[in-house]
């Protein structure tokens, strides 16, 4: 693929001026007789025509200023190129021969409370009941509570095997001060900046999804004062921390609950009952029954009350960076989603009121799109446009584990059709993970192919968006689905894969060395069967990433990219990379990534 | 392409059942291991197995029952095929090998207030001023009036060329007892069923999309009385009547602008004025000031209120069968369509209580997926998803009459994800047209090219959607941008292209003779270079169509479509058809369309 023409909204390429925006786009080769831009204000099309302004090589630059959409909280726009004999249009899915359709419109969101320090993170997740013994005294006793009043707690060695039999109510001890105690390993040793802690608060279970209380962290973790520490260790090295809000839902075991069965009306009100005492519930999981956001206590207790659970996370003196929002999309009238948007444009307007910079991130296990349109959140976790087709380009597999096949072209097209669905300030905040406490882990689903995760993290460390670590995933752990990707990190080095780590710790550098990484457009420059290359660009730097999950090649593609010129430098690559006027040659190890450089 | 799976919202693929849906899909060739319907009840995925039911030849049969969705006004599901190696999604784009975007879903609407009869329709447009003069003395008289207290009037006797310097204020006499008087000729002989005119309402324009009075017919188109005698001679000859409302503005000359400009607080209050009497108008043209839906008062006049000007005309003795709604998707707040869906939500449910079966037809010259999710329009003019892409392959040219390539593929693509956005019901009601009053004749985009003009209307009568023929495209009328395509239809018959007539009654006659036309799902089955093949396919009945814009060719491609391996009978075709297994040869004449059709 020759690259015809190119825009994102990147300095130089976009400034917002108020009413107006000012774009900027560059095209290659034989020049157009008139280029517009097309916007829709009022739904209704109106076309400028750009002006020429300057060139670069085969390279001519046109601008334009539209003003900004009235009716709605993004502009949306195209770019129309014409010649005497043929025309095309840029959009965000790229070159297409027609006017693309809306979903494919560049857009730029107008709500600009977005944490622009998201972006340049390398996040971590941790699942606390797993990662970190810091307080032996903390962990669970045998006998201490029946979980739900149902099944005895299961008090397990620090590195025993999961069960699945006793998932969520088995304990290995891990807490809040181990967690702490391990912020040298993660900052200094391994380079991550930001946490994102699966929920922390009171709850019967290991993973704490049913809530019990949401104003105390659980004593097991350390309760509140651990919490504290933590957060006052990560904002004392310049971390960000993130915790994790199960609002959708309470535990069977929550005080509410416990009232409204015992026929507390107002209580009762919170939740959804029908005949015979039976409640709305979570996929009809009957320990987690739905709170019903139609009841403006709910939403005053969650969400708007000047001490609701939203804003006293966010407030002093915890003052955490915001807020990882599990089932968003279920957010509802207990049973049905039916207004989630409009509680979910209140939870954005509160979280930003506390702090216009903190993060909204919400829980999708598929597409998130319309959440992410400038009016709900910053970004989701972004199963839909990252880790669905990097597991079923690197691992064969989709989210069921059904096998799917994929080439590079496939893969390199879901990508991109999935980007060109949000604004590029959203692609940047986007949260990328390989996997989670709700997959099984990368390693396992390659069937333990060490060089393809390294691939696969240099994908991740290289990609539109922000890199997440899933503990553990720096030294190799493996495990299957939950509980087995929620194993003990184990502390003895000597079961650590340490090539990895030193593996990460490079691509975590380079990461944070080169801002094109985090905060540059992505061009696709090649993909096909195995291979794709793809480069990041900002103002003033361009990064060139080749990465194959197959045999060894020779690879020639065309590689003629506005703004320089210059060569390039090899970051991380075996072989040499020449230029021959607009084709690029790279020699392509077996399962490889590679990284080249170069500043303009 | 070999067609791998089959579903579509036809009889014998899909039932109603109340709170669920009965869903079939065809799968042909090496059967998965299971195959799964995905729905989001909630926003959140459910899977749902298949049980297979039966085989035909190489297809199997697979159902299942899902759950309607509670959240959203249209339940949306796709389907999943999974092999030992590999597995595939079926959705409204066609066969995808990951999961499709939510775009892409197969929709079914709730809201079953959908016209039934006019899928079935051939409409006809009329732009009353220009179509047929019915009483001679209903001509505006030179001096009668100025237009806007500005222009002259200018007064033309029938077949003059229209100029385009007095094109909204020149007349040439025709009336709404002309089209009356037509009946026969459009009826029985041409075979047309449905007529859309644009306005005629009072309006000092011959266009009359700037209203002065929204409850009488223009006195030069033979006012109420001549309205309601055509629609009586519509409805006792069985045909239906569709009229012009616009809404978004009125006409400067309307009573309400005049007494708001003279100071009258409650009508200045209807329309949007900023300082120094400025006021908002549509595209800024002064002679039409927008009205703010804001404003109840406008809601009430227009909308909802017991004799609104919507209810009235579809109330007795009108009676009409519904509304075409000029610009809809700018209907807001004055200036800006920041609330247009709600009030077209209103609009929609107070036209279907009227009469739950009257047509609700949006204006759109682009994309109009989002106005046709259920809750708002029955269909749009298809510009979008049929008029552009019909004149980018045929004419080359596209909506700005700027120069555009694209081959079959890339047409047929274009179409495929047009349809996809909406659901098979809308697809079906989805008013196409080659041309209309805001466009050039397609016989002159085609520089008079008559076999390329065949070629349109074939595709016309056998694509999915509602056809409409602009007045005098089936005797072969030309002419340019307004007004060049808003000329005199002639009466002398020396004057006509009898031949295209012809073919236009055949291909009408064809319509109306195979349901699968109307009513059936469509099948792409070949799209390259010059030349696409595509089945229309109903419970009973299956038609074949292949259209070519460029030289004869002899064309292989596959056809197996499940139901039927009946042979195919020739309906309009220079050649023969010959089937060897599932390969279909036909002999492609230069620039034709042909068709074929069987029974099951």
């Amino acid at each position: 693929m020759s690259l015809i023409a190119f825009h994102e909204a990147i300095p130089g390429y976009l400034e917002d001026r108020g009413d107006q925006l000012w774009l900027r786009i560059a095209v290659n080769g034989v020049q157009p007789e008139t280029d517009y831009a097309r916007i829709e204000p009022d739904n209704e099309e109106y076309l400028v025509a750009m002006s020429a302004e300057g060139h670069q090589g085969s390279w001519c630059f046109y601008t334009a200023l539209i003003q900004k959409s009235q009716h709605i909280e993004q502009t949306e726009y195209l770019f129309k190129l014409v010649w005497p004999q043929a025309s095309c249009w840029i959009g965000a899915a790229g070159v297409e021969p027609h006017m693309p359709r809306n979903i494919h419109m560049y857009r730029f969101s107008h709500d600009r409370r977005l944490p622009t320090w998201s972006g340049a993170q390398i996040f971590y997740q941790v699942f606390p009941e797993r990662f970190a013994q810091g307080d032996t005294r903390l962990k669970p006793q045998q006998d201490e509570y029946r979980y739900l009043d149902r099944n005895d707690i299961v008090i397990k060695e620090w590195g025993d095997e999961p069960d699945w039999r006793s998932g969520g109510f088995e304990f290995f001890g891990g807490d809040l001060i181990g967690v702490y105690n391990r912020l040298g390993y993660l900052n200094d040793q391994l380079g991550v900046t930001a946490l994102y802690l699966n929920p922390v608060f009171e709850s019967q279970s290991s993973h704490k999804y049913d809530t019990v209380d949401y104003f105390n962290v659980d004593r097991h973790f350390g309760g509140n004062q651990a919490l504290q520490q933590l957060i006052e260790g990560i904002h004392l090295r310049g971390m960000r921390i993130v915790l994790d809000a199960v609002i959708n839902h309470t535990s069977l075991m929550h005080p509410w609950f416990q009232a409204a069965l015992a026929g507390d009306e107002r209580q009762r009100a919170k939740y959804v009952f029908g005949p015979n005492n039976v409640y709305s519930s979570w996929k009809d999981q009957d320990s987690l029954p739905t709170l019903d956001f139609a009841n403006p206590d709910v939403v005053a207790e969650m969400i708007t009350g000047s001490d609701s659970v939203i804003r006293h996370w966010l407030q002093p003196p915890y003052s955490i960076d915001g807020w990882r929002m599990d089932v968003i999309h279920m957010i509802g009238e207990g049973r049905g989603a039916k207004n989630n948007a409009q509680y979910l444009r209140t939870l954005r307007n509160v979280i930003k009121s506390e702090n216009s910079e903190a993060l909204l991130l919400g829980e999708h296990f598929f597409e998130a799109s319309n959440w992410l349109q400038g009016d709900q959140e910053d970004c989701a976790m972004n199963y839909f446009g990252f880790g669905h087709p990097v597991r079923a380009f690197l691992a064969g597999l989709d989210i069921a584990l059904h096998p799917i096949q994929l080439n590079a072209a496939q893969f390199a097209r879901w990508l991109r059709e999935a980007r060109a669905r949000v604004s590029f300030d959203h692609q940047l905040l986007q949260f990328n993970q390989l996997d989670s406490h709700d997959t099984p882990r990368f390693l396992s689903m390659l069937k333990g192919d060490r060089p393809l995760l390294e691939v696969a993290i240099g994908f991740l460390m290289t990609y539109i968006g922000t890199p997440c670590l899933y503990y553990g995933t720096e030294i190799g752990m493996i495990g299957d689905q939950d509980p087995g990707c929620r194993r003990c990190f184990p502390w003895d080095e000597s079961q650590w894969d340490s090539e990895l780590l030193d593996f990460c710790k490079r691509w975590i550098g380079y990461r944070k060395a080169f801002q094109a990484l985090s905060a540059g457009a992505l061009i696709d420059l090649y993909a096909e069967q195995d291979t794709m290359v793809f480069a990041r660009v900002s103002e003033h730097q361009q990064c060139l990433i080749v990465f194959n999950r197959g045999a060894a090649c020779d690879l020639v593609f065309d590689l003629n990219l506005p703004g320089s010129t210059a060569p390039w430098q090899k970051i991380e690559a075996h072989g040499d990379l020449t230029m021959a006027g607009s084709q690029c040659a790279v020699v392509v190890p077996d399962r490889s990534v590679q990284l080249w450089s170069r500043q303009l």
